[in-house]
């Protein structure tokens, strides 16, 4: 691609998704998104097939955007609970703007055959920056998880946080305070399982969940993670 | 309601179940149901409101079936490995014949403001039942797990529940046979973590996972729980 057709794709990202937020997911068409960029709608569907590819670049924005705030704020060698606070909460920093559009959104991403789920193919860049963000606050924290556990970790805790944004999504309290609640309450607990993971009392667990996850690689969502992803 | 009236109720949510399970739920009109039923629109409409108070109708079906499915064969003195993996089976053998329908019914189910959510004030008599089958399921089972964590374990299971749900209905493997085994994973983990419950070792996971679902009582949705539910 050119710099002119870089700059028309850039372009287009930029007006959908300033328009998915203000107007919602429903509200935005092709047309619409063409309009505003100042681009022809045949053009427009030149570099995006569909309003569903350019999901596909929300997510990336917002998992780049994710990664900005939160990796530089890490701190070594703290309590996984405080690491993983941080990530949890800058990435609700992240999604807020999107919140009116969360609804819709999981309606478009859930169902096992949707490009846009989070466990699709076409979902793989994203995903691979969310579970390495994952990682990397899983690596900055200590006490590190019984051994067993740590090539498993990146994906516990992406796994974690894809509940919190079911959470979040149908969160109807004011600015989602109960989902920032529920981070402040989820977070000592999954950094006090992981120091209770390293004593030899829990080694049974640990292995089932292992096992769990066992046809996963760290960073390919696991066969029973992922009904969506693994059956295609 | 007179006997004549609870006769042609039943037949509206007879012919409404029959045709959520074969057409899905999109295909299915209250003008259809109605003709099914043998009965006019306007009498339809008397009964029920709209097609989401037909699907109360089916979470209490469904939920009835499951308990006479479970109830009988749950194990007094058993793990609660065995007792648990029994219950969400039959769950799911029972919610099978309305696997098409499922996706669409997140969808409705899922938004905040949804009457159809499983948090719903409309869903109290079917969440009663989902969760006292849960509390039978925990009642029968030995070892029973830390005293602090008695009263929140049916609350706990049945939230376990809804996860298996929600992946039983975006699982595109044959016969949802990704759900089955996950179910074959995770009740065995539930068991060791309850069982690892009990020691000294786990006093402060307890204590965390009960202050999270401190606002519940046993069986009403938790704050943190329910988005949906608690702030209406």
């Amino acid at each position: 691609m050119g710099a002119r057709g870089a700059a028309t794709r850039d372009k287009l990202v930029e007006s959908s998704l300033a328009m998915f937020r203000e107007d919602g997911f429903e509200a935005t068409t092709m047309r619409r998104i063409a309009d505003a960029a100042g681009v022809s709608l045949g053009n427009a569907y030149y570099y995006f097939a569909s309003k569903d590819d350019l999901v596909h670049e929300l997510y990336l924005v917002v998992q780049r955007e994710h990664r900005a705030l939160a990796i530089p704020r890490l701190r070594q060698g703290a309590p996984l609970a405080e690491n993983l606070a941080l990530v949890l909460h800058t990435g609700l920093d992240v999604m807020t703007p999107y919140h009116r559009f969360g609804g819709a959104f999981v309606q478009v991403a859930l169902p096992a055959s949707s490009r846009a789920s989070p466990f699709s193919l076409e979902s793989a860049q994203a995903r691979g920056l969310a579970i390495d963000l994952m990682r990397q606050a899983a690596d900055a924290s200590r006490p590190r998880p019984a051994s067993a556990l740590r090539e498993r970790m990146p994906m516990l805790l992406w796994l974690a946080y894809l509940g919190i944004t079911l959470h979040w999504v149908v969160d109807s309290s004011p600015d989602q305070a109960r989902t920032r609640r529920l981070v402040d309450g989820v977070a000592p607990i999954v950094g006090r399982a992981v120091r209770l993971s390293r004593l030899p009392v829990a080694r049974g667990l640990v292995d089932d969940v292992v096992g769990l996850l066992a046809p996963a690689s760290a960073s390919t969502p696991t066969a029973a993670a992922t009904p969506a992803g693994a059956s295609r």
